[in-house]
């Protein structure tokens, strides 16, 4: 007996990074480009992100931030400031050192080639994060107690160079927000990076049904430059860890380097306590591999570009256009009704293609509920219904006003689906141990899971396990770091810390 | 007898050009960075930027566009496709050679300095523009017919190396849309560009309140590369000419060096015709320069960051907090209101600063409708209310619920005296002239305004009269091509094409 053929080849036990590949190639998400290690993001893609940036604005808003905007290129002599923040980004810096063009023939072919000219006294790097560029301005806003905090955000692309890229998980340009802020007392800024801390979590449970685990990250594992590292991490369908946003406790590191001062209650001038924070296009690649099935992608119904398909079916040519007529009628009802307070998206599909191609793009697409209507359905008040968290051959059928009414319930099942598949699947796979052999075994097995053990290592000592078994401390997550004392897992030494190990992308 | 005092100082008559660097200082909208010819774009700016954005993209998407994003570097091998192309920006390219920095010890000073390593094979510029790379994707994306047509915008930074930066109205660096179309025959393609030709012109008069004059530009002041370039000319209040916004009908120019071609109806494969049009942040520069006074910004309600400031005056403790109160709950009230379908916003500025310094604060930020809530008004039910259009010092009493009412009525008025002001003002400074000699002492008067002339000089002899008297051709305007015949100015041969000369930014 053959398998059960499958929208996506491979599937995902086949070769989980080449179905990666195939589901972003089906969705028409994003393809590579020419310019290396930089994606395309087509309109399906860019739409998840559209979607994902309205509705962190939104929070970002709520929580008292501003949107401002900062130069793209960064002063080499920035850079130098702030040693530690330099060293971990030298290697992966796209850097500007001309600002004209000359064309010149070549010999040999006869030719014009643009060779560059007019070099720059100082080069510029195009920025990989925008501490070092947004503290000089903070620098310059920032003279009294009065000026704190200082709440802003950018939307922004950024530039890290690449030598491994993988759609949205890591290419050399990805577009983000990052918010830095700046504060009176040391205490507000902690204060700062644990809400948003807790707005990522939020978020990524809420819209885009991820459950994360927050925590801390190891001194080896921080920003660099950062005092105290907040993530949140997931666990995808190959039991990898993503990290899926950060939030930077930045002490006075940043201020003092560039010095964001400020004449406090007491008359006395001093440092600023400074934070960032951000997440990227990367949630989109954490979205698809934590949601996307053998048939191709799923969408969690919030950051669905369509929520709602709805196909004519016109085996007749003379009942076709009423058919067409009920679906646009039908599309335009359901855009009255609403989903988290904002209205649904529904596109009626009324292409002149073969039926079964149709439905099956939709499926690849991921769209959340899908919809067929047919000549005896306009009669009967009826429609056909599928969810994309179902397989997709199962149907029901519906009562039209029954579903209208229903719709946004069905998408709020579905992202509840979504979401307690992910968190059982990472509960299952996450497995308590304290014993080094069964550790070092653990990670010799295909695709393994994440293990949470006591440590109190050093960091050389997390560093040369970390090397050993291809793994990283994922966090020290925050809701477990007060239990009972246990024997390091290495080092025996009595300790309270829990740490998370796993593969990661 | 003194001049009355104002808010910003020069004044618009004293020195147009610092008057307006001025404005955008008191209003907060943006300020020099230090890389070279970059704006940091702050709150209050940015505030107009997202405003415009989100209107301008409804209108996009209800066009037909969808969004996507391409990579911001461009290979130097693409820019060579298109030699006019490749010639018109070579001049202003910013280049990256290198992707990594490393760390030297200065052996004078001993600190460390970062210089660029591993240098690339093929250098890359940062967009200037994007029809190569986006021509590039589209070439792998459209095989058919079928495949047309293909309607792209993009919201992105670009870059374009200046050398006389000047805020929003020209640096290096700055927000756009581009728009990227292909079509299957050229007069689709010209439909299209005459389309976008009008949404802007459309959107500037309705959102903006800048009247323009939407016309062609002649071959010398085409886009580098275009067939045809429609332009959205702005007269500002020193009578110069803003570019607000172009559209061009590229041909077979970009499809032939990229090779976008489709297999056609017949069979036949063929190259398809593309479009572009683009607009920017040089928009906040236009609206800053078109409706501000002596005392500051003023904005279109429309793209207002906040359309209502409401100040509460309490110069007694003890009716302090019913004052306020009462302010909250009114901007409460005003923001289920909606004003173009928006709800209102609204801001209460209970800051604990002098009364005198905040109103003027908000004078210059340029807030449509300022209302003050006194102790008595609490009582009365009144509100104090001064309109940004009118002199600061023009107050009216209004019953509160008067004022709910026609709030959103209120704004319109505002944006309709804004229009007519600049409509007129323009009209007042656009003067017909057939006379060669009343042409050239035009120019040397102060601030001269725009003369509209019979046209027929080859491209050599419309460059030789600019650069003459450093003006150009803004545009054959598009509702005056179809008049009498008339003696071409410079030459006296009869035509009937009609060109409007003006200095500009």
């Amino acid at each position: 007996m053959s398998a059960p053929k499958t929208a996506i080849t491979p599937t995902r036990a086949e070769d989980f990074p080449e179905w990666y590949q195939q589901v972003i190639k089906a969705a028409d998400l994003a393809e590579n480009s020419e310019t290396r290690g930089c994606m395309v993001i087509k309109p399906w893609g860019y739409g998840i992100w559209e979607l994902i940036q309205q509705q962190l604005d939104r929070r970002f808003k709520e929580t008292g931030h501003q949107n401002a905007y900062f130069p793209l290129l960064i002063p080499l002599s920035y850079l130098e400031k702030e040693a530690e923040h330099a060293e971990g980004f030298a290697t992966e810096c796209a850097v500007v050192t001309h600002h004209r063009l000359e064309a010149v023939k070549d010999e040999e072919t006869g030719k014009t080639k643009m060779i560059p000219t007019g070099e720059l006294a100082e080069p510029y790097v195009i920025r990989p994060t925008s501490e070092t560029i947004i503290g000089a301005a903070f620098s310059r806003w920032v003279q009294s107690y009065r000026d704190l905090p200082l709440l802003i955000n950018q939307w922004a692309n950024v530039m890290r160079w690449e030598m491994r890229p993988r759609l949205f998980l890591r290419t050399a340009e990805f577009l983000w927000q990052e918010g830095h802020t700046a504060h009176e007392t040391k205490e507000e800024a902690i204060a700062e990076t644990r809400l948003m801390h807790q707005v990522y979590a939020e978020f990524l449970r809420d819209h885009l049904a991820i459950p994360v685990i927050p925590g801390e990250k190891t001194e080896n594992e921080r920003f660099p430059g950062a005092d105290m590292t907040l993530t949140v991490e997931a666990m995808v369908q190959d039991r990898k860890a993503i990290q899926a946003g950060t939030s930077h406790f930045l002490g006075q590191n940043f201020s003092k380097a560039q010095d964001i001062s400020f004449t406090g209650r007491d008359g006395k001038v001093e440092h600023a306590y400074t934070t960032s924070w951000g997440v990227s296009t990367r949630m989109i690649g954490t979205l698809i591999m934590a949601h996307s099935d053998d048939d191709g992608l799923v969408l969690p119904p919030r950051v669905a570009t369509q929520q709602i398909i709805i196909i004519p079916v016109t085996p007749k040519e003379d009942s076709k256009q009423a058919v067409i007529d009920c679906c646009e009628a039908l599309a335009e009802t359901l855009r009255g009704e609403r989903f988290h307070g904002e209205p649904l998206r529904v596109h009626v599909d009324s292409r002149d293609i073969q039926g079964g191609q149709k439905k099956w793009e939709w499926v690849k697409k991921g769209v959340p509920l899908r919809v067929e209507i047919g000549p005896r359905d306009v009669e009967s008040r009826k429609v056909c219904l599928n969810r994309r968290d179902r397989a997709a051959q199962e149907k029901e059928f519906l009562e039209k006003e029954a579903f209208i009414r229903d719709a946004a319930d069905l998408l709020q099942a579905i992202h509840d689906t979504l979401l307690e598949r992910a968190s059982s699947f990472r509960d299952e796979n996450i497995v308590p141990c304290d014993a080094l052999a069964t550790f070092e075994t653990h990670w010799e097995t295909e695709n393994p899971g994440w293990l949470i053990t006591p440590w109190a290592g050093t960091p050389e000592e997390e560093d040369e396990l970390s090397k050993k078994h291809k793994i990283t401390i994922r966090c020290l997550p925050l809701d477990q770091q007060d239990g009972d004392e246990a024997p390091c897992l290495l080092t025996g030494k009595p300790t309270r810390q829990r740490a998370i190990w796993g593969r990661s992308y």
